[in-house]
């Protein structure tokens, strides 16, 4: 039986994970594959985490409360209080993941034919939240050119319709690596206080900030706090993306108590990443500074690299640890696949994430790839010579 | 702000978990409460769970797979076959306990303004998730007087509309403790494949069948296997709740492959959880044989306490942990609410979900309780004289 709803058929296929089988084959063929196309760093998890989950000790595995556990709401709002934002009990959500916090946001605020405003290229799961919602992705173009920040304040207003409901982004950017400026902060506040809508913020990769750039936080505009919705996750600020560990945070009281009915449909979020999420809230600043100079340190050296090769074009991203390169490739999925099927430099190959599922508009970012820079030094400076081989073998072997 | 989606507001608070800041005011009193309100049982978690999970070293906690661990999914095929229903690897999906496996699979199989059947009284969850896919909760009243058990064809058929994309059961029954009998699951199975429906088969209570009754799974029907999706949870297997751990199983690859693309966008379930609930199927038939026989006792003292009490309405269950007893009183709620604020016995007071929220037809269950039956001999006795004593003061102090 095949009567499968339309919002799923509609659903594209992540574009970051479909290519898996590809690897996996290469893999058993043999070869060495460094990934650089899924955001899942190296870095190795604080070990807080499972010190403190191997402490538990009740006899009962038990269903913990819909909303979090009462230590981990309480280390978040500590957290929070460092970057001068004040969150109180009910402001806060902890969810599976970021993943679970979009999807439930988006649930809470937008009807089936709504529209959501991202800037493009998105992360590419916004899109399939929004599919299986029914509701309707609204790119807001931004261009590689530009380091792929916000238009003027004309060319987003003209995206709003009385359907409009959210405009969502991820700020550092994610594929991007973009990070918006105060100005464009309080742009995008402007346009959402003057048209009644949310703000979805993702600020996921908030540590992540290069070039001494100052970041702002939607989370920081008493003038619309609500309207501002902010994703959270401690899966990158950590290490710890198979935690699953999220949260929604607003001042809106009567957002945050209306999700709570669906965290209470869901029961709760797993007990013992609860625990081990508390835990590493306790991590030193040390830690994060450490943390910071290791991705700065490997966003340097992918950048040099790239500029060696000849064809490539991109900017220096200024923060999250992702940056999106122009390939002198007619198709970069096709490139992507030839890589794993077809390429290898001495046993080694290389992968990244096609870039043209981050975009909505047709045929956009079709010879662009997202290069997630995950892995330490040496492994990056390998994974960029084997590129510039790769770039050179192409042409001929087509 | 306040503009929030229609699916959200029409979506009910949990019956289950709405009287909670009763039951805090009533501890921060100083009552103890017996907790019958919810399906959280006192079963010790068997500690595999636990030591699987402390061995585990790995430096970084990475993503897993979007489908779930191989290790786990293995599992549970070996766990299927014991039942003889054969399931292959992409035949299943691990998923952030039952609820995300229902919840995807509404999705999966459903459009806005499309219809579910769902006999009620129904756990009630299910309205939630049907509110929030924008999919309409279609009652099919089953009878307290012959156990909940199903009507017959015609009247199930009735209820059929070119909407209608499956029938949504829960057997063992959760609130009913109904267990289907074969007969009943041939019928369900016969107007599925009448009608080309969807049945999703929530079997998360299989193992607690007492009376030495049959339980029919819908994945032993080769017959309609295109149209079966069940449910599956260890939450209640293993008394592991709080491991969120749950699996959506079908015959139907494409359809698996479909809801495949969501479990991508929320990128995996925790890895801890899984490794863990990975364990808790090597524990030996001798835990299944002692759970089994400790709910059935429980079950017996439960019924035979409520038969003493004057005015209490109730069936024998025949599975899960849940019995719905009709009780002396017009509005169970307001009893409920009343036994947390202002009553105790020598301190100590009674908690139980008000049936009316497991029900969408008006004013149905209205002075039903659903009661868990998930603490131990000792409190169960306990909890039942209390509720005796207090049926006899509740008139007098209203």
């Amino acid at each position: 039986m095949e009567n499968f709803s339309q919002r799923i058929t509609s659903m594209q296929a992540s574009p970051i994970r479909k290519l898996a089988p590809y690897a996996d084959q290469a893999k058993a063929d043999g070869k060495k594959i460094y990934h650089l196309n899924i955001g899942q760093p190296d870095i190795e998890t604080p070990k807080n985490f499972m010190e403190a989950i191997k402490n538990f000790d009740e006899k009962v595995l038990a269903y913990s409360s819909s909303q979090g556990i009462p230590e981990l709401i309480e280390a978040v709002i500590r957290y929070y209080k460092k970057y001068d934002m004040s969150f109180e009990k009910d402001e806060i959500l902890i969810t599976n993941g970021g993943s679970e916090a979009l999807l439930f946001t988006l649930l809470a605020i937008a009807d089936y034919g709504d529209e959501i405003i991202i800037p493009e290229p998105f992360y590419t799961n916004y899109a399939g939240f929004n599919a299986i919602a029914g509701v309707k992705t609204v790119p807001l173009v931004t261009e590689a050119s530009s380091g792929f920040h916000l238009p003027e304040k004309e060319k987003i207003e003209k995206l709003i319709t009385n359907k409009t409901k959210a405009i969502l982004i991820t700020n550092p950017g994610n594929p991007t690596g973009a990070v918006f400026t105060e100005e464009e902060v309080n742009r995008l506040a402007e346009i959402a206080k003057e048209n009644n809508l949310f703000i979805i913020s993702d600020e996921v990769y908030r540590e992540f900030v290069y070039n001494n750039l100052k970041f702002k936080s939607f989370g920081s505009i008493p003038d619309i706090k609500d309207q501002v919705i902010i994703i959270d996750s401690v899966s990158k600020r950590f290490s710890a993306c198979g935690a699953r560990i999220g949260a929604i945070l607003s001042k809106n009281k009567q957002l945050i108590a209306q999700i709570l009915k669906i965290c209470q449909g869901r029961l709760c979020c797993p007990t013992l990443e609860q625990i081990g999420a508390t835990a590493l809230y306790d991590v030193s600043e040390d830690y994060f500074k450490r943390v910071h100079a290791e991705y700065q340190k490997r966003r340097d050296i992918l950048y040099g690299k790239l500029q060696e090769i000849p064809g490539i074009i991109c900017q220096n991203p200024e923060g999250a640890f992702y940056v999106i390169a122009t390939l002198p490739v007619e198709d970069a999925e096709e490139f992507v696949i030839w890589l794993l099927k077809d390429f290898d430099l001495d046993g080694e190959t290389i992968m990244f994430a096609p870039a043209q599922g981050f975009y909505t508009t047709p045929d956009a970012g079709k010879n662009q790839i997202r290069i997630a820079y995950i892995l330490n030094e040496n492994d990056l400076k390998r994974a960029m010579d084997i590129l510039k081989i790769a770039l050179e073998e192409y042409p001929k072997k087509k």
